[in-house]
């Protein structure tokens, strides 16, 4: 690495970025102790970026914590950019890329009608990315408003093509290449299959090439992460967002074959993990034509986090059963007490750093008798610490035992065994319907998607997912029954059985690509005009024994029609539509024949329109 | 009234302000054919803006459908108005009052950072108020970016002060009042008691005054509307928002005693009632010293939309009971289709205007046969009008009846019968309540905060409202408890049935403010150290019959200690917690022993705790 003198760059010709990742804004947005730590780092980060009077502030994703950012916090968020990034200091640096492509609009700093005077620019992170209808994320909206420069936006999943926002300043010339979000199996997939381009300008100009991304960069499982062999050599540095411990040292170098990697980590600890109570920072990177100086920059504003591993039996607690749990509990406090007057030597003086403390204990413990009531622990911190609630994460020290005979240090081990236990709700669902015998499986609904689904409304709060997920999937059958023409309820369930395979073949963009459509398809795709309006409709695994998912429930007058295979008779069971209750009402009988496909064409098309019709009749009341 | 001859005015001297109000962005936005045009009409509105080249855009509130617009809307409604609103046109109106005090920040185009040629002023309607956490509305956000200029928003509800924008251009001197939504009941109550005033600027400068509001203005009820003669008769014209139906005829004026009333109306119809089938308008109003002059504006972009009534007694259907359902259902498809012949007319070309139209018969049937599935009938008309799925509205003939005695004609029966059969929940909640037996009611819980909090939650989509509500009684009633040293049951019991009192007397400006510091308060009341975990916390409304409301669900050992009172010893039943499974696990008995006044505040304590800290371990989770 060559040394670099700063001093003796000239000012005119050095590119000042300010780098900085994860903020997640509106994280633990309703808790009155912790709820205001995120915008307080933001807004740290800022102010930094004004005191280096930086050319540009570059954020590696997760700007928001969730992709539909309360009021509250669009608020707080566009107040603290328009106090920080708002004036009249000109931009020294020039862009030189098609602005359009780059951002779908105007560098926001080149819009007449607004002042810039610090320029952001953000890729979207796993928090922050498109949702609902229209696919706009939160990041969407700050770029329309021209708070922030929105790059790295894909549009095709199947084919990543990066082009860099090209800027110079006097001799200094800077492509950015940007690469929002994508599912780190997709994007791995991607990369392995040389479906990841990136657009390079003239190369004979000596650019300073930066790739911003957000993925996992810690192995995670087969194909979960990103390897970093797999990034283009062209590239002089690389912004890794997404992991939160973060990873900066002082740092000098040049353009040469490969690239350095820094790992920002996150502005305010999202999770109590030990990667989170580390120092945490932003970055200032200097780039002068082929030479960089990295400088860390550590934040003031973060609230104090301790994070202690103990093994119950490798304290001297006695071995007596009695009161073995007062004892233990006696010693815990004495260590979260430890861990208090630790945290107390972070607060720095900043009058905006918040004072109570994060404390983490992660234990381990032997027997049944040392576990015990952690929330009534905590109470003891009650005023003392910021997460009196959850101080404590207790363990059996079973499962640790064997990793540390794999020579790992207890930290190591406790954060390894963190990661082995973890799983999410969407591996506990594939795992479920994997284990069910095959009559019992799904045979509409692909359960990718479901998983998918899931993901999203607990990770982005999308409420609108399910229906889309059951829009799309109607749609997809439906079209398939009515181009089949099949005759026979057997032939219908073929043709269903069919469909459900090519849905569960299809990866997870395919699905989404349904979803896009699927509220124009089942608008335009009139299937029966004898469509009977189902009481209530529960989607069964197969035969009638427990609802997996209840769809609709309209109080409605009239008979469901399921289309019933015959029992048992074939290995897959089938979704269907649980037959209501019989009508005292007259209802009409008369219903032309119909083919089995039309039939449940019918069926299927019945699933969502309770809840659409029920949409419409809430409109006679509002105002 | 006196004639003015507005080409006589001068330029200078003439304020032009576009009004239009009721514009519901983000109606029904996932619907695929209606999901735009609440977006169409109001870029139609700017666009009138733009084209008489107005001073001042002026909207009376709900300019959103919902407190928390989705992603897709904030940024639709952002694009809108950076189109139409931003640029280089000065602004020829000089504003005269305290900016801070009027919008809580300067006024857009004064920013400058903004270039603002058409600046909007809006109240806030009863769709977009503050919500949740800081209380920050929708238009807050709008307000905070620059786009809008957000007034007459008050801060005490107890005591509604308004505080006029005052501006001037040439001799013409303009003081806008802005009161957004109120609760009507509460804002009549304020008008009563004389606590709604109104801040006059110095009267011999023959100030133009305008007040715009957002109020029920039909009658809806005793206190349920404001009535025009409470509004103070120095204003000279009055903006009535809120009212669907469009109510403007073109007018000249002068500055006089007494007022005009201008009723915009909705520029979208967000319901299928007859008022919505109204033409559609904005209105341009021109000022000139102590003249005005109103032009209603058509919108070109509203979605055709007939209503029609019919009573099928009164058509000639013949009496045979075979197939007279067939009969109803021919002849009311023969109506559907004239309604669509009809709305046909009412297209008039330009291409923003949404084609398919709304159509809704209100249908009065006579005998249970005439009653049919109105989803099926409305398959018929599948890609002909924009609701197939709800063209028909049916009731009985009977309620009407008595009305038509009264010699209303059908239409205005129709409207009756509407406005007297609509219940919304709130008066469901309340007279669920009210019909039961004593010892079966509520006796911690106020009827009118649930109340209020369905209607945030149904109508604000506020998914936080509940917890507040919870939050709130439970600080409410445990700081009562600690405070009263009540050392038996009995004597907590009848502390709490005062506290209720407390809170079913305060009214529903008295319980938000206990919302709005629930929280702290909550965090700030260590009440007991044993506070038992509950596994699942159940409100019941006396006995444990059926569970009201299930308040937390969180899987944690140990008990739930509830404070029992004596089964049937007295009158009124109370709020408790269901007794948990017993715990296998050992558990710590020995817990201090505690007054009955902190037992009962240990249990009010543990309701909201497993949710509070289930909330918490989540944390670990997420990255």
């Amino acid at each position: 690495m060559i040394g670099n003198d700063a001093s003796k760059w000239s000012q005119e010709d050095t590119i000042r970025i300010l780098i900085a990742s994860d903020i997640h804004l509106g994280y633990l947005e309703n808790d009155p102790v912790r709820g205001e730590d995120s915008f307080i780092a933001f807004e740290e980060v800022l102010s930094h970026a004004v005191q280096f009077d930086v050319d540009l502030i570059l954020l590696g994703g997760d700007l928001f914590d969730h992709a539909k950012p309360s009021p509250s916090c669009l608020f707080k968020c566009t107040q603290i950019i328009r106090k920080y990034c708002f004036g009249d200091k000109p931009i020294a640096i020039e862009l030189l890329s098609d602005q359009f492509e780059n951002f779908a609009r105007v560098v926001n700093y080149e819009d007449p009608n607004l002042n810039i005077s610090y320029p952001i620019l953000s890729i979207h992170g796993n928090h922050d990315d498109p949702v609902g209808q229209g696919s706009i994320s939160s990041l969407d909206i700050l770029s329309i408003t021209g708070l922030v420069n929105y790059f790295g936006k894909w549009s095709d999943y199947t084919h990543v093509r990066v082009s860099p926002v090209l800027m110079q300043k006097g001799e200094t010339k800077l492509a950015m290449y940007g690469l929002s979000h994508l599912k780190d199996q997709r994007l791995s997939h991607l990369f392995e299959e040389k479906k990841v381009e990136m657009e390079r300008p003239d190369e004979s100009d000596n650019w300073f090439n930066i790739l911003t991304l957000h993925q996992n960069r810690a192995d995670r499982g087969p194909s979960n992460y990103i390897r970093e062999c797999v990034l283009p050599s062209f590239l002089d540095l690389v912004i890794w967002g997404h992991e939160h411990d973060s990873q900066v040292t002082e740092m000098k170098g040049s353009k040469r074959d490969g690239f350095q990697v820094i790992q920002p980590g996150s502005t305010v600890a999202t999770s109590l993990a030990a990667g989170e109570a580390l120092p945490k920072h932003c970055v200032l990177l200097q780039i002068y034509k082929t030479d960089f100086i990295l400088t860390p920059v550590a934040l003031k504003t973060v609230r104090p986090f301790i994070f202690k591993t103990l093994v119950l039996s490798e304290e001297n607690l006695g071995e007596e059963e009695v009161n073995k749990n007062e004892k233990v509990q006696e010693f815990l406090k004495l260590k979260v007490n430890e861990a208090i007057e630790e945290a107390n030597q972070l607060l720095n003086g900043d009058s905006a750093q918040p004072k109570l403390p994060l404390i983490r204990l992660s234990v381990f413990y032997e027997r049944d008798g040392q576990d015990f009531n952690r929330v009534r622990f905590g109470q003891n911190f009650n005023g003392m610490v910021a997460n009196p609630n959850d101080i404590l994460i207790m363990k059996r020290e079973k499962k640790i035992r064997d990793r540390k005979e794999n020579n790992l240090s207890m930290e190591e081990a406790d954060i390894a065994g963190v990661a082995a236990d973890a799983v999410d709700v969407e591996s506990l669902l594939h795992s479920y319907f994997e284990q069910l015998p095959v009559d019992k499986q799904l045979s509409v609904l692909s359960v990718r998607a479901l998983a998918d689904a899931i993901r999203d409304f607990t990770l982005k709060n999308d409420d609108e997912v399910f229906r889309r997920v059951f829009e799309a999937h109607k749609s997809r059958c439906v079209q398939a029954l009515m181009e089949s023409n099949a005759e026979t309820e057997a032939e219908a369930d073929e043709r269903m059985r069919i469909c459900k395979e090519e849905l569960d073949a299809a990866d997870g963009d395919k699905l989404i690509e349904l979803l896009d459509t699927a509220g124009k398809q089942s608008q335009s795709t009139p299937v029966s005009k004898t469509t009977a309006a189902s009481k209530r409709v529960v989607v069964l695994s197969s035969d009638d024994e427990e609802p997996l998912m209840e769809v609709v429930q309209a109080p409605v007058r009239g008979r469901g029609r399921g289309s019933r295979g015959p029992r048992g008779g074939r290995a897959r069971g089938r979704g269907r539509a649980k037959e209501p209750e019989p009508s005292p009402e007259p209802v009409e009988r008369r219903t032309p024949r119909r083919s089995a496909a039309q039939k449940s064409a019918t069926w299927l098309q019945s699933l969502t329109q309770g809840r659409r019709r029920r949409a419409s009749s809430e409109i006679d009341d509002s105002d």
